[in-house]
């Protein structure tokens, strides 16, 4: 067997994600999810270090790509609206991965231990998107603020659009749930 | 000895937020926590389940307290202001406990795994106050934005009072960054 598989690490997500949906995420081992995918366990191992990284791997490259968004906006550019662009932008990236994206998402419902790890990676986003928008001048407590009420506005969304029976892009769900957070946010004073 | 401890709670909270902050949260122990709080670990049990939850027994009481406001308010507070009115109404509790509260903070602060568990805790009040909203007849999206919105906007604001050198009350400085939101999210759209 050659060592150069095409596309390994794509079909050990997918034989993954396959195989925690019909079994649970506890009960599959890295084996099954090797023999699934025509390959080795010595292969995975390449490309993962846990089954439970499968989930996880997109995390870094998601809060690269979003910092850089926030570094690379316009200086002109409001903070919330910065951080709107950013969000949106990275909409193509889920929407091309749908399916495997909802797939995802089924798994991490079924297991309390997951949805931690989710709330950790949003959370650290958040903590990120704050500090790209200090390294913009934008000063605290309007970073946070917009950092962390981005990733909530950026929470419901994602939801919107995995329950949407549509093809609705990711992009349009986000802007219309910036765009509601500003009208809700702007009633009266307490 | 008696049965009957006065404020064996408070005493036993008191006792555990010394030694977690003194020692590290993982290396105290029930019969630690008993002992310096003069009382007995039977009596430790009679209050907590273990010593993980003298950090969070609080967390459903709060829940509790969050909802029946926004159960309570106006028939025509808007969605936001409901929410704002209700956090604000919470800072009172946290005043009075400001040395408690800022011992506990710390030492969730220097353990990832306490950490999670008060993760978990936001997000389940951000998911309550929504329900809560729902109940009112505030339809979806608009409930869910305003709940994690609304608790996105509460954590900053509790990072704020818990680092203010000063004496300002929490509710004020909730109320501040609701206004901040409004001005954040009033820029144009993307």
């Amino acid at each position: 067997m050659s060592r150069w598989e095409p596309n390994a690490r794509g079909r050990l997500e997918q034989a993954a994600l396959a195989l925690y949906g019909e079994r649970g995420f506890e009960q599959v081992t890295v084996a099954e999810i090797a023999g699934r995918a025509g390959l080795t366990e010595r292969t995975f191992f390449r490309h993962y270090a846990d089954k439970r990284e499968v989930l996880f791997a997109g995390a870094s490259a998601l809060q690269e790509i979003l910092v850089g968004a926030v570094e690379e906006a316009p200086d002109a550019a409001a903070p919330m609206e910065v951080v709107a662009a950013a969000l949106a932008a990275v909409g193509a990236m889920f929407d091309e991965r749908r399916d495997l994206v909802r797939q995802r998402q089924a798994v991490i419902a079924a297991n309390p231990e997951l949805q931690e790890r989710e709330l950790i990676k949003l959370a650290a986003l958040a903590t990120a998107l704050a500090g790209a928008l200090r390294d913009r001048g934008v000063p605290e407590p309007a970073a946070s603020l917009t950092g962390q009420t981005g990733i909530a506005v950026f929470r419901v969304a994602f939801e919107r659009w995995i329950d949407d029976p549509g093809r609705r892009g990711l992009a349009e769900v986000v802007r219309e749930s910036f765009d509601e957070l500003r009208t809700l946010a702007a009633g009266p004073s307490v």
